[in-house]
């Protein structure tokens, strides 16, 4: 790390200092500037956060030169993870579309919506058992009921499926009955539900958080993984900014900053990030053009009965339509 | 709510828009504006998110009238709540001051804080045993051991003690022996623990999230309160923004918008919000000027050797001080 | 517009508020809803903004329903605008390119860009001869010297030339040399401006503010229309958010909700809002597909001795490629 | 400045980028790390952004160690800046109270605003003469006019007055009329403004932009003073962030993060931060108590008739309340 001093640092300040980096183990390297002197600190920098130097006489700032993830960063691993769940591959040259209604209503609606986005050519099946809702008055999933379904819907269709996660309880259900396990952007910082599906070993759809920047994102990943799961995708589902057109901003420069920065393969949702169907289908076009590993997308059988998100979610017929728009992109 | 209709809308999609009112329950009325249309239907809103209005022909956009919280809005309660832990009352006329170190790191630490916080006017000390770090390879907590050494400070000062819960098991163990549960930001939108911290009956201090906006702050109180549990206090945390010389905006403006719209008693957490010791004093004297009920503040008997956000922690001297310049806001 | 009643409002409340409403001339329809009154006002709304209804005892909020906007919206004026410059045409089918580096540093420098970017496809020029910069202590342009580079620079390619223009001088002087001015971000509220480059009745390129809402952006337009110059061209060039991992937000849903709202071409700026050139052509790519009508790029024969903007400038090389790549979206 | 080298840099890498530091005179100062190296390179850093370094082979990134602002910064002038106008002094122990109406609309309305505000003890006067609007349909000021009744207001109550201006012309109107000439939000980045405005040698109100950070502000301060006008007051009035229950969200932090970083005087406006008047008050108490060198609110003697911004205005009966709270901070 380097530590910038104060302009008017004094002599004792710059030996205080540097004795304390020495004491925690760093070597220390002083750059006498025009106007200011900056100390080169080399050492381990995790002992770092113990070490208040801001609260020190002439300190300025200090700025942190090592990345602090280290299993998701590309540094230690430059190739590309591909995570492949029945056979699908998630990272690869060709982009996924994981598609299926925001909650599994009944069984009758999963189905449908199953078996039309398989023959639309989705790859990947998505509903939701337990669904994490704004008002504890709105409809909160079937639950294990749910799972059961989306497993028939998987047989049926011999597409893996994913279901959201959201706590210890509902991941221990969630992984007999699906394929892929989806933490969402609520939760992306809920530490504990990262340990507990790290150490399920299931790959992980993991939501980048509505406030998350890239490096918290990728450090909520690192949690995951020092579980020893490693079979992580991430998925780009927007931002909260102050437009308040779209319900958030999907942020489509994060696809190749993500990719530049690690090796884990990188999805977008439009249906969540814009709120409306109508912008779901330019939306995906662009973040496949951007690079993404794929696209996932809300598809109901019937919107206009939807029991959550019937506003942004595509019909199996605009689905159709979606899918053509998509192979255009190369 | 309102139904705003396109200007090109025809009679057909206007019938049909009504129809569909109709059925779900709603009277409508409709107002001829002098370009466009727009229906008001009165009924019973939560069957609103069932009815995906917006994918109507002619239907430009849906209006809410209602506010979505119940429990926590002053609609229904227009009398401020008092919260009362051990004779501390938390929504009265006294500012209240909550104090202690971010992490329990050994009792030594934690008693010396207490005594000295308590000496220096504190009414409530904090201290964390169970720490949510945004990277894996931090220190994460004493845990039970952490919670026991408040508990013995509470006993040795008679102040309540309030900790952080990160998840079920936590709060269980936390609730044998502090006084009050607190939800931190990362969690706010943690449906599960929300609901859980709500059947535990205890005082719950409830940070608003880095990307909440007020109403779901307030719907993330509704939750609790959805559990029978009224005791809450909301504590305002700083917001993200842009602006990086902070490490979060303290949104002061929250305080009296709050007090408009709800009954609950608020505080505010400059040491978190801003990141920096020397602008904790500041902050707090603004967070009290603007009618905070309350601050809830870092101190560290000796924040050069703190495990966690020393960078942020008054000292005991300059907790003093701090207690001597709120003592002049009136 | 409609006006919406507090819970507590008393009769007397609404009787003021309706005759409030009445002397400026509004029809008003009242609404009982299950809880509150809600009341529907029809009249000019421009009449609005001199009502502050919000401070009438017993009101709550008052919701507009009109769009402020009208000459840029899409409601007047079905058709898309197509914004025809010597033979090209910006809001057709084919997507446009405009090129060139950050600012004209000299003859040669500009006429190889010019001639490079002309060679691998691009339809329009750009360079820089006023350049609004952060720092007073910066390059600041050639100014007229500038703007006769880029009149040779037109001339000796038969494209089309844009720049920057930055007061009533500077506008004077450009539109006596250049085919299109433009509107930076900086000044997308500097409605002084607005006006002037109105009454030049040139075509422009009015790019978004780092903060402003697309409703501030399309009524930037209408300032220019108001002046009767409808020849505009829109520019989404990132927008300021929490992230920092890029300079700002490419925020590509813009661009089909622009579509939606006005029938103004609307083109990205993928270099601004990145600031880097390694993601110039990825989000190049995405804007194109999610349905823009064209891209705006710099590109400098020589990035590394750019006197501005370097880092994120596009060799020809580069661009070369980047336009390749562009081919394969349809 | 610090390059940052990546991983992968080979010794070539390092090499060319020492050769090209050394080219532009730069002393270069090696820092091999655990895993990386370092370069500290010691010169003049204004020669830094003709230097595309991220673009070399193996550079990872730039960090920069000088502040950008020089004449504003408090490191060249550590005593603070005290603004004197007419005998009330702004930057000093006691804070000022700017009052006045959004936009002079009669004689009358302007005369008796400001009696009344000097009667409940505000120090200068303001009142808009030119209106920057949103919509080029609003209501654009009384101009000169409006500058005639400014200055009869300051005779008839003996206090400065200070008015917007937006463009040359009004600036050369305005400073003829008037004590204190203001920059609006919407202008802070009007380079060309700034410029004029620092010609005229009259102390100037410089208010934030709505997505400016603090190292923008001061940089526009320091265009000011870079024409050698020094007579700079701050303005803090909020910035945009997702939260829509306040038209800003006040920045309170920038209080004292200005004051550590700058010597300049620094107020808050409450008015157009919150854009609700309820809100006025506290915010005001919470911007002194932050330690704001004063604060500017918009007063109406008749709110309910303003032709601007009346939802946001204190009646003299609010503004004397508000005095009378704003005394009790000490």
């Amino acid at each position: 790390m380097i530590i910038v001093m104060k302009l008017e640092a004094t002599q004792a300040d710059i030996n205080n200092v540097e004795k304390e980096l020495t004491n925690f183990g760093f070597d220390t390297h002083l750059i006498k500037g025009t106007n200011r002197l900056v100390i080169g600190a080399v050492g381990n920098p995790s002992l770092r956060e113990n070490m208040p130097l801001e609260r020190m006489a002439g300190v300025e700032k200090i700025v942190p030169i090592m990345k602090p993830f280290k299993l998701a960063g590309r540094e230690m691993q430059p190739d590309n993870t591909v995570v492949e769940v029945k056979g699908i591959k998630i990272g690869g040259k060709e982009p996924v579309v994981v598609a299926g209604p925001c909650a599994v209503e009944s069984r009758e609606q999963l189905l449908e919506a199953a078996v039309g986005v398989k023959e639309a050519g989705a790859s990947i099946i998505r509903g939701g058992a337990f669904k994490p809702r704004t008002s504890p008055y709105s409809f909160q999933g079937m639950e294990e009921e749910g799972l059961k379904i989306l497993k028939e819907a998987s047989e049926l269709t011999g597409l893996p499926v994913v279901t959201e996660i959201i706590d210890e309880r509902s991941t221990d259900l969630a992984k007999e009955y699906v394929d892929i396990l989806q933490v969402g952007a609520r939760n992306m910082q809920n530490f504990q539900l990262l340990k507990i599906v790290g150490q399920t070993g299931k790959p992980v759809i993991l939501k980048r958080g509505m406030s998350a920047t890239i490096n918290e994102w990728l450090m909520a990943a690192e949690y995951v993984m020092s579980q020893g799961n490693y079979n992580i995708i991430l998925c780009e589902r927007g931002i909260r900014t102050f437009e308040t057109a779209t319900r958030n901003t999907l942020d489509l420069s994060a696809i190749p900053v993500v990719q530049s920065l690690s090796h884990l393969p990188i999805i977008a949702d439009p249906s969540h990030a814009s709120g409306s169907w109508k912008l779901v289908t330019p939306l995906a076009r662009g973040a496949i053009a951007c690079g993404a590993h794929g696209v996932m997308v809300e598809v109901h059988p019937n919107p206009k009965q939807a029991l959550c998100d019937g506003r942004q979610s595509l019909s199996l017929e605009n689905f159709k339509e979606m899918m053509q728009s998509l192979a255009t992109i190369k």
